[in-house]
């Protein structure tokens, strides 16, 4: 793709922003002066500082023109993961228990699930054609919808699947109940008890009991807080152990929060065909990128049909819909038969109202809007736990998505601090859920989707509060 | 349980009905008289003959009375199925795949799948309670609902056990996508690959697929076609092989149509006990037993917890919601682990709508109306194959359910006879779906949801029709 020449403006305005040529709470020249400054149309100063406003950098304030916003200080960042060890057996389940147990739990605020804003107007439409579907239907909404999928949302989801550099068929796409049935059904189809998947790490709780369910092993690769999966890691455990699958959450990592660079994507397909290693890439949070437009997925550079893409709307849209799907390349048909044997079918009524949400347009308003939130939730977010929490907490700076990776000050157990704050109604999914050894015992994940809310700051500071008495316990 | 009055009464009557003393088209006895002559209320004789009428013995004429019904000629029972052989791992899915391929054809009557009657107006309270619910709710839909499934509804199925014997508290329920995934939850959660499970034969081809998705062997125990699985061949499996579960349909069995006699169930338990085996109970067809009250679960017998009952509304209601559910007895942890592992929650209003609609006593009532409309589909269907296929056809007489089992005459493929009349717009589900050898090969299932139905008379007709030409063929 060559790039824009909007996009080349916007290149320039954002290095002199990053550079401190324009300092935060600055005015930027006006549109007519920078377009006689660049030569360029009014139009396209117009389209260059649309984009530099959506990737946060400025604000625009009425009547008044565009402004450098204040960023906060720089969170520090924690180290790269761990190194490898050997593969190992996974299990993890009971924290996980104790979680849904929390969950279940009256007045218990949970900054520990990734649950999406679920009150923002741009959802309003999707209520309305679950109403209108459900009523034009009426009895017909009973019946199964097709093994595979419905085919007006299978033909919405190749149709997406451009905006990250793919060329889907309806027909190379299955439905599934969420990503999770995905991800589920696409390592069963491809793996035997036995053998040994690679993970970045730390990695989604959900893959982890996946893997363990499946009696697989897994080995983890390092992340880096910034560019993820090390690459040098990646290929000395693809030369080490008999590596079958190598998962990944390359865009908008969970729970990290990082999108691995555009040049090392190409890179990492090269790996798994030098190695015949089978990719599943997780991209549930790839169109929450703050970045426009979003990276391109991993699959769009494979040309052997070995990356199984899974993904779903329920962190996009809605969780309880359940509808996710699943773009299995050459291995369809096993696939296929893996999400039969796990639930035949995924509801009618869903499927259609997605299929309707989409195709109105309203999914790509509702993702402007909620890139905008979840950026400004971030800030706040980063605010409040370099305000409240101990010195020495380092924190990651998520390029999407709404969950921040957080590593605390090393004497501090967060599975233990996750039970202390209970008491005060307040839950986090503690770092020992991310890996299938122990080594996050000093981390957490948290969830920014309802920042700013004084409930949650409030939450923030009783973290804080009980985890500096933690460490003079300590 | 002591047997009520009206039930002596209804017995009587009934054991005069199908002694010849009272025949097909004769007018029954005033109640008014009958309650002089057994010396009991009018009530009790009304109730009688409510009874009466609902096992499908007589019909009300209105304004006239109570008529016998014209029974038809006693159906021709097939051989109890063939005898266990070793265990074996299973394959049948590319039959599936054609199955699904055709499902997605255009205008095709297909017979092959199990799916209820939508038609209803007994339906008609589910789909206002679902556009109740997603208006009641607004976004408030879009979350996700507990993972151990809806309160509301957990405490409707606890409610709806009591019918079949049980005595459940909601927390020994988990709701699931279908009774798919209750099966392949619990079979994922006991089991080993390479595990030997012991299964009725034939049986669903859903489970057929399960067990061979989780790397199982299954060993085949051959069922009667009026009493079900052989206490006999069952007794042997268990003492000659190390088998760790059986899976059994014991009530409206699914392909066959059977119901386990009341004396052989708590025997069952019994051998399960001595033997250290996990039982799966499919009850997926259960209340729509045409005995009523239906029979009760294997599961009220078992006192160790070792029963996992399994069961849905996808049959008795609408397969298109996919709400299924499970009480897993002692495994209630694993099962909750891999039905996580699955697809973590079922949607929130499909969940809602159903409770709603059980609550109201619109379940009960859509029964009632779907045993009377099977039961009369089931008389017919015989009556169409008595007609139109080979001399030599065979057929269950199920006992509840929607399904019904035929051997052709041993010359007839019915995978061949499938392929063959798929061209005229028609397809079944051929027998070797149905077990993990090639046994069945010239018998089939068809559902007789849709009788009386032109369309599927003319069906029948041309199945009939081809498998005739076939045999000249052969």
């Amino acid at each position: 793709m060559a790039t824009k020449l909007y996009e080349q403006v916007a290149d320039e305005i954002i290095a002199r922003i990053e550079g401190g040529y324009y300092t935060a709470g600055q005015k930027l020249p006006s549109i007519r002066v920078l377009a006689q400054e660049y030569g360029v149309s009014i139009s396209t100063v117009q389209e260059a500082y649309r984009i530099i406003e959506e990737r946060g950098y400025t604000e625009v304030r009425p009547k008044s023109g565009h402004f450098v916003k204040a960023r906060n200080s720089a969170p520090v960042l924690p180290d790269v993961s761990p190194l490898p060890q050997r593969p190992v057996k996974v299990s993890a389940w009971s924290n996980i228990l104790n979680m849904l147990n929390a969950d279940e739990a009256e007045n218990m605020l949970n900054l520990g699930w990734a649950i999406p804003d679920l009150k923002s107007p741009t959802l309003k439409p999707l209520t309305r054609d679950l109403n209108d579907i459900n009523r034009r239907l009426g009895m017909r909404s009973l019946s199964y919808d097709y093994v595979r999928g419905n085919k007006a949302l299978r033909r919405q989801i190749a149709r997406l699947g451009v905006d990250s550099g793919l060329q889907l068929h309806p027909d190379d796409i299955l439905v599934t109940s969420g990503c999770q049935e995905a991800l589920s059904s696409s390592l069963r189809a491809i793996t035997q008890p036995g053998d040994i998947v690679a993970v970045d790490s730390p990695f989604y709780f959900g893959a982890v009991q996946t893997i363990e369910a499946s009696g697989l092993k897994a080995i983890e690769i390092p992340s880096h807080p910034e560019t993820g999966t090390s690459l040098e890691a990646l290929e000395l455990a693809f030369a080490q152990w008999p590596i079958k699958v190598l998962v990944l959450t390359p865009t908008c990592n969970n729970p990290m929060g990082y999108s691995i660079p555009e040049a090392h994507r190409p890179k990492i397909i090269e790996l798994c065909n030098q190695h015949d290693i089978i990719l599943i890439e997780d991209d549930i949070y790839g169109d929450l990128s703050f970045q426009y437009p979003r990276p391109r997925s991993l699959k769009s550079y494979d040309t052997e049909g070995r990356v199984i893409l899974c993904s779903s709307f329920s962190k996009t849209l809605a969780p309880g819909l359940r509808v996710g799907w699943v773009a299995p390349g050459r291995y369809l048909d096993e696939v296929l038969h893996m999400k039969y044997v796990s639930s035949i079918s995924t509801p009618t009524v869903s499927q259609m109202a997605v299929a309707e949400y989409v195709s109105q347009g309203a999914y790509e308003r509702h993702l402007r809007k909620m890139r905008e939130n979840y950026q400004r939730g971030r800030d706040i977010m980063i605010e409040l736990i370099q305000r409240y929490f101990p010195e020495g907490t380092r924190m990651t700076y998520p390029q999407g998505g709404f969950v921040i990776w957080v590593v605390m000050p090393k004497a501090i157990n967060t599975t233990e601090l996750n039970n202390r704050v209970k008491q005060f109604g307040i839950s986090f999914a503690p770092g020992e859920l991310f890996t299938t050894t122990k080594k996050y015992k000093n981390q957490m994940r948290l969830n920014y989707t309802n920042c700013p809310c004084l409930e949650v700051e409030e939450a923030i500071r009783t973290i804080g509060q009980i985890s500096k008495e933690m460490l003079l316990e300590a």
